[in-house]
């Protein structure tokens, strides 16, 4: 009797799952392949079955695919412009309100920077004259903190909003909807990194009285300011839009400058404005995600789409919006920002946890999803372009195709991860990192104190699965506590 | 009696040249390793010669590593600023002189786009008022043609300077001697393309009165304006800074610009400024022109240096500086634009051959050394990110290092090559590639009418090699034919 031909002819192994099983047949010389392999969902029973169900229907598939196509079909439609610059109040119909990034959230809850960052701005506004005094106003009620999101807008970092902030409005000219984002502040004592003393206040006073109408005169002189136009240029010149917003805001400069001067700006007015802006190289970056900002809320909304269309933080909890979902919102805690490169003297101790509405860059292939066409931080990732391209190749495997107008030069002019898709997601436990900075929990002069990536919580993209689930009569043995769904209705304009 | 050993083992062979004996062995099984071989100078005796002469002399050996570490350190320690902007008549001297790209050339001879913009300056200059006029002027000699580099001067493409044109004044700070460069022109009915109508001449007349003093207002209001930390930003940015600087020209509206205001210079001239630089990418390249001039301009002339100081061509001949040549350049034809990529409709047979003093731009680590910088320009080059690396790499062969400023992102941030060292070119056959545009010959008014790389001639290199034999008393074989080498004196500047 023979041996099976198994065991007489040459083995030739690929192991899937459980390395162990590689390693024992490598000690007998046998060459193996490992695949990459791990169980849906790593297994976790519930997920597994809201899997089971959504793919073994036929007919939900094809309206999933349908929604999705869609959405991703808005995304790429979308045309983002500035048409003006107003006063929140004016333009958002804001009063009496401070908006922040991030979730709803009480004031006790609220982080360190965004206390500061709100207390601030009820100083800015004159309704207080010291913190203690503002701080009582907001535990009175007397002055409303709300999400950006519910009106809108859209703030980096601490992201807030007071109604004499003037703001970017900005249209989405296919689908007719408008967001909002104030200026940026540049670098230093600045509300946004959670700075609220003399200085910042005094070069809020400045963006309110100077650039604030300045920009409004060129916007009208120029006439509607394309910024995808712009985003697609930048990304050609070592922006990745997120962390790195330096060639459009030179481009932003070059383009809009001659219109202010023709507009009848006065010259020294112009030149401290493109002073400024060529010591901040983060000041594009409202225009970004003013400009993703309409782009995901016109492509927001269709019925059965599992694709992620926002995701927000305020230091605390972390929320994501979903195509199919409507106004309920998943929330969460963030993750602790431990992945970030820290200045010198600080680690993530100190940090506040991830925050800033600048997140939804991230829904719309620019960001972390575009790193690779940033070099420069590459450290953030692992320190070459290699492990940026790596980082892009593997988000291909959670989206639903590429943006057709957003290219990477090192990669050879490839178009970008665009449209995170929910199910691939929980699917595959790779969740969207964020190219962000870190501020500090206490300190009130610290500000920003370091840099790099932030990992989406998997935990609110499970719950966001199984809230669909629900929504579509799936029999899943799951519930969504209710501490974990925020309905953020919009605010309609009153003004 | 057995078989010695070398029949009876296995073979395990390297096959160093002849490409036939690796692939008699292959089609026995026999695995060979092929090493990329081949004789110096690809045996050109001669050539060899010369090379063993320089090799086998250890203290020649030693003298030439001394002068070429002095002119790299030269070139590392240069640091052009412009200083100042003037009419070429009173920063240069120049007077009833047109200055032109390349080596000195008869009008007979001249290129077509050169003659045609010579013709043009004259007529610019209103000392004719149509061309056959002008064309007499220079037959009798009543204007005189003279390259740049006679003036300390450089110029891109036609490279045409004429004394009412406003030009950079750049001082090498730290060597304390000055380059010049007129400002780029743009795109469309340019003398730099060889185009010559009415519009060229409203825009140099714009460039002239209105450009010029804006300029030299902007310079003396800001201070000396240091070119190599744009340049240094704009490598950050997929500037090459060669064929591309449209990251270094948005630098510079943002540095610049605000100084313009702030000097007084009308809002509306401002404005038109910088649209114009916002429409003309290649703004900044005469800053690195003049900024490259400087510095090698400091670097040459290390006795025993055998780096090349400057390439330069006119369309017809291409000439090369070396440093321990003293002010003997090598000259001979330039190459056919036969790599060039052309726009629809034309093809090499419509091409003037490669024009332009840029090259010097090649020398400084820049350019073509820098092409990994720009990965949109990877179609130069082969088409992909990793073609322009592999360029890279390969030019680092003929470099005696890198420059420690200029660094490349998407190659984790590596320094350019720099340095080209004459005996290793000689040696290895590669020769440096220059990132350039391609003129039309004959037609008045289609100017540029393609882009890509164009090489250097070996041939200029090998005679500048033995050149420098003769100069060493080395006793080779060989003659440099007396029309090969050109004395360059500069012109003492007589204003």
């Amino acid at each position: 009797m023979t041996a099976p031909p198994l065991f007489s002819s040459e083995l030739q192994v690929i192991n899937a799952g459980v390395a162990e099983f590689a390693e024992a047949l490598r000690q007998q010389s046998v060459p193996v392949v490992d695949l990459a392999w791990q169980p849906p969902a790593q297994g976790d029973s519930t997920l597994v079955e809201v899997l089971k169900h959504i793919y073994g229907s036929r007919e939900l598939v094809e309206w999933i695919e349908a929604a999705n196509q869609e959405t991703f079909r808005r995304i790429l439609d979308s045309n983002p412009q500035v048409i003006d610059v107003a006063p929140a109040a004016e333009a958002m119909g804001l009063s009496r309100t401070i908006l922040h990034a991030g979730p709803p959230i009480s004031w006790e809850r609220m982080c360190g920077p965004q206390k500061r960052a709100v207390l601030g701005a009820i100083r800015f506004e004159g309704w207080a004259g010291h913190d203690q005094a503002a701080e009582v106003l907001v535990k009175n009620g007397e002055v409303t903190l709300s999400p950006n999101h519910r009106y809108g807008a859209v703030g980096t970092m601490t992201g807030i909003i007071s109604p004499s902030m003037p703001v970017l409005v900005v249209r989405n000219e296919t689908f007719g909807n408008d967001s909002y984002a104030t200026f940026n502040e540049g670098r230093g004592n600045t509300l946004w990194f959670g700075v609220a003393d003399e200085g910042t206040l005094t070069r809020l006073r400045w963006l309110r009285d100077e650039v604030g109408p300045a920009m409004k005169a060129a916007i009208k002189q120029h006439g509607p300011l394309n910024i995808f136009d712009i985003v697609a240029q930048g990304l050609q010149m070592g922006d990745e839009c997120h962390a790195r917003s330096a060639a459009c805001t030179a481009l932003l400069v070059k383009k809009l400058m001659p219109s202010m001067l023709e507009a009848g700006v006065a010259g020294q007015t112009v030149a401290d404005i493109i002073r400024f802006m060529d010591q901040n190289n983060h000041f594009f970056l409202s225009f970004t995600i003013a400009a993703v900002k309409a782009t995901m809320d016109a492509a927001h909304g269709a019925p059965y789409s599992t694709v992620v269309t926002a995701m927000s933080r305020n230091g605390v909890d972390f929320m994501i919006r979903v195509g199919g979902l409507g106004q309920r919102w998943l929330v969460g805690p963030v993750s602790a920002m431990d992945e970030a490169v820290y200045y010198t003297g600080y680690t993530v101790a100190d940090a506040a946890g991830d925050i800033g509405d600048s997140a939804i860059i991230e829904t719309c292939g620019l960001g972390g999803m575009a790193i690779a066409g940033a070099p420069t931080i590459a450290p953030f990732v692992g320190g070459s372009l290699a492990d940026e391209v790596a980082a892009v190749r593997r988000l291909e495997t959670i989206t639903l195709g590429t943006h057709d107008k957003f290219r990477l030069p090192p990669m050879d002019s490839a178009t970008t991860p665009l449209g995170l898709d929910l199910r691939r997601i929980v699917e595959t436990r790779l969740v969207p990192f964020i190219t962000t900075g870190v501020l500090h929990e206490t300190s009130s002069s610290a500000g920003q104190i370091g840099t790099g990536v932030a990992r989406a919580p998997i935990q609110i993209f499970n719950q966001a699965l199984v809230a669909l689930a629900h929504q579509w009569g799936l029999p899943v043995n799951a519930a969504v506590p209710d501490e974990s769904i925020v309905d953020l209705e919009p605010v309609t304009k009153t003004a």
